[in-house]
């Protein structure tokens, strides 16, 4: 009954086997191995285009790294008010940018409205003298659960560019995404105006698999020399490597995510069932978010189980209630998600 | 015949085991699981004191980031001018510290004589005009292959400790150091007055495994927060501390760093009797630096064999010749060592 | 009709003469010189207690090397939507600290309301995982021309004080706050919780006079160090320690500051009697804002007026009408209000 | 018997008038007033072509910030190691350009040699895999009072500029250089190969007049931006301009820099022909360096003179004697100098 986090769960076979197999010999450091290499090459298929592969330790590095490698005196980054850039990272974004600043659109259910990505358009525009706008970054899936269809990616990122700014995607849930929507890597991504995202893996089944992606290569500066300075450049880059090999074989990785997303579907499906819990808000990948009675996370917790209290403005739980973030991953059994809702 | 680096091997069958092993089941993440308090503890025994472990994904972060916690405006860090820190990562201190600078003393041999440090310390006395010294940090094994004895790293801490400084030791190659001393790892760090350190599984036998060790915690300011920042807390800790279990278990780490050395003794003991190749200068650790026809190197990378050209004022290699870097690792063979010497 | 700011003016005749008072002989560099000491306890005087007293070159240097000082990695700082530091300091505050956060408060006439303060520090606890808050920010006179009393800023510094924040106040315009509340200046600063404070003299009368005001030393670290660093500590300290003997010298500072208030009131008071004009909100110190038909607008222009338009989401202006600031300052004359009263 | 520093002294006369006469009524702030056109304009003509001026607090500024518009992650700037900016402002560079490094070749007189400089190159190729060169600093006149003739600093940047550096003059002290050489500006910089330079006017007659000017500006990157977030952007820009109007009015600054040169020629003069004092080396501008018994500073402290004591490895004092720096200025009187000379 662990649903605190996606990254409780540890890799899968395939990939402890991968690293297994690439655990042979010698081979050359700093990613300068034929396994990277071919990996970079797999993500190039992936997103049926030339890509720039960036392995990184964390989501937030890649995060950080690649919005520092567009960074400019003065630059400012729109994203959500829930955005993990702002929120969870400890001013990373600001910290490897030497100071760039993130201003934040409302987004109720996580994803940012273009109206609320206009308003702040207009609010900075250029030559404006508050400041640089750089990028525009949204996730998906959202800190929220949601996630963001390829045109609605295109209606911000279209706004955006035209506005002169790059487009990031933080997607430490992107196969959750793009196994909620069937659609291709490269519609949700480049196709829609994405400049960069950080791709994650680890939530999904590796262990440490995080890659910053750059679709335009020209946007970026110094990536290299950021990275390396960041101290994110593995010398054994290869069990990375390794990693994604795993993760990009065979749609893998959607597999998993759509096995993390179709335990969330049945632990929504549960709750709005339920008598006494209900559903936050609607989602669609793989984080449910509740509003449960405090007995029954209590009761959760006294049977070992595992969740996250969270806070939103946009949802009043009630007396003796609490809103609740619950995650599933690919290592999530329909017996777990059975067992969390009979204790309820 | 590949003496590139270290980090050219991959990882122990004892690491893949103990990867393997804890891949089961779900556990707290960032650092909040049961493997990586426990390795926590064995990291205090192994040093015969409580110690502070905190997981970093490289040496540049773990250096960087321990000496960024003692960070002050205007800083100055003492080191040798062929540390890691100051010639390979990048400007790594500098960018984490927000602009400490590195003030280099000569050392020939890597190591910093005491008459070395006394200089610089004099040319900054406390209250001087041209910045706040904060730290003296020594890399031990140094970039050169060499070894700060106990006795030698006390008496260069306690000149930079009644200096006011904090010490630091860049350990990347800790391992070898210890093995090639047949010394207490307290009695090379805290019992000579090291105050933090850079630990390295990662050259010897580990995927990534780094770490700070933190003897004063009086010292260091906000580690928690730096590292996250940085990006360089691990989600799936345990990953990171499985590596670390194997490599402590029953001194695993000394025994692989031990036969790193014995092969390094081994090449070096062919050079010394080589008839057109020389040692560049007497090394204990698990680097060797010779001198090599040039025709030899060529040979040897011809029957697909690695090493790395070295620059050294200290050595004039005369003509024909080049000064190379051969490095050795747990994977080494003496079969590989005897194999490079015939073929030079 | 320059009303478009108050740095728009020339220094005081006093500021001259004591500029060129001080213009004799040598004195030691880096505010070593008597005169430096002599201001600094006349700030002490002022404040009715010891103060430390850093001159800088701007007040952004003041506000952004100030809360740098309070800086830890992960660091919050809370301040008001519109304040100068988040909105005109190009990220100041974020580069100086090496990337703390703005988080900011609604605050609809530029002052914080006691309840938005309660919701961002419910919203970060100490302990949180979101970061550190470290720092509360207002600036008085505020961005809006508002004032907040002595209670006012005791029971917002109470709160963030009881939270473990420091206090800092922006003083841009601080000569402007104690003039319109006739209050002490050390009642509006450390009796009422404050712990250190941007101190402006420019916009009131001074070529360039700005200091950082220390009450709580033990909070701040390396000011001395910061500024240096930071370029802003001048070699002919003296020239700044001149400019602020005249401010402070028999309340010029305040003479200066209420005159320039009175101005505005005058300004105020015949917009509130306009046809057309109007108040946009009411304010206090020499900001005023208004709404004018976009007509009268021009016709001050075309007369060599000068004044700047503002946004607001507080004030619909309607069709045909602008938003604008107007800033007194201590040059203003009757006639220049009177005349553009005339020309709207 | 002031010969601590030239920054000791006040401003001239013509400074004051200047600072008068530009202090009447209103203009707009942040450099957008007629008089910083103005001065910018002349600062062309002074330098016979077109050129970026952007005036800053500190000379400290003007390098660190100048040299930040260089900047690159991992970026290096090679200096001598008696360099400002890398003995004297604290880590000024480090900080703003967000942890570049300073690499120093050692320069006895001050003056870096082409084959140091080469050397230097030598290291650090393009491409290296230790960080990217990116600019060369020279400091004219240097610290030790010597001098780069035009064709030294062409042969120093023809070097830097062959290797993809940016060329940067510390100028400082740049009217005594040209004074001593009776050179014309623009042949000791951009014709000479020099991309940027800080102009320095405060310790030769100013009371802050300092400023960075581009003659490359495709070489540098957001230095508005940069200049408004270090909190270097003055927003009474006038009273900058003002005092450099009169700086560069009929050539008042090299008749004021030759003055103190003067000054110190008669110094240098009395002390070769002094009984127990000596030059410590020959230099040409305004800083001279004498051995002399630690008795005769005992004196001249005594009788109320100023000097600074200094370090060099170049000079063996020798018993009961001390290296000491002395400094003329614009403000330096033949009496003053007889009087020290009597006083030794």
């Amino acid at each position: 009954m662990n649903f605190a986090s996606d990254n409780w769960a540890g890799a899968t076979a395939e990939v402890m086997a991968a690293l297994t197999r690439c655990n042979d010999g010698f081979a050359p450091g700093y990613g300068n191995d034929a396994l990277t290499r071919r990996v970079t090459e797999r993500f190039s298929e992936v997103f049926e285009r030339e890509v720039e592969v960036w392995f990184t330790a964390t989501g937030t590095a890649s995060n950080s790294i690649g919005l520092a490698a567009l960074s400019r005196p003065g630059g400012i980054v729109f994203c959500s008010a829930d955005a993990h850039i702002h929120m969870d990272e400890w001013g990373a974004t600001e910290f490897q940018s030497g100071g760039m600043k993130l201003v934040t659109a409302a987004a109720d259910d996580g994803k940012i409205a273009p109206e609320s990505l206009a308003a702040l358009l207009a609010k900075y525009p250029t030559g404006n003298r508050f400041g640089t706008p750089v990028a525009f970054s949204l996730t998906n899936a959202t800190e929220l659960g949601t996630v963001y269809t390829p045109d609605e990616v295109a209606a911000l990122a279209g706004q955006a560019s035209a506005a002169g700014l790059a487009v990031h995607v933080d997607g430490a849930r992107f196969g959750n995404a793009v196994a909620a929507l069937g659609t291709r890597p490269a519609d949700l991504t480049w196709r829609a105006g994405v400049d960069l995202m950080s791709f994650g893996g680890t939530k999904n089944g590796c262990w440490a698999a995080e890659a910053v992606i750059v679709f335009s290569p020209d946007r970026v500066q110094d990536l290299a020399a950021r990275r390396q300075r960041a101290g994110h450049t593995f010398s054994k880059s290869r069990f990375v490597a390794a990693q994604f090999e795993a993760y990009l074989e065979a749609d893998n990785w959607l597999r998993w995510a759509g096995h993390a997303n179709a335990m969330a579907d049945r632990l929504r499906q549960g709750l709005r069932q339920h008598p006494t819990a209900r559903l936050g808000w609607e989602s669609t990948a793989n984080e449910v978010f509740a509003v449960l009675p405090v007995d029954s996370i209590a009761a959760v917790r006294a049977a070992g189980g595992s969740l996250y209290e969270w806070d939103s403005l946009a949802v009043d739980a009630g007396p003796g209630r609490q809103l609740v973030r619950l995650v599933t991953s690919w290592a999530t059994t329909e017996a777990n998600v059975d067992a969390f809702l009979a204790a309820l």
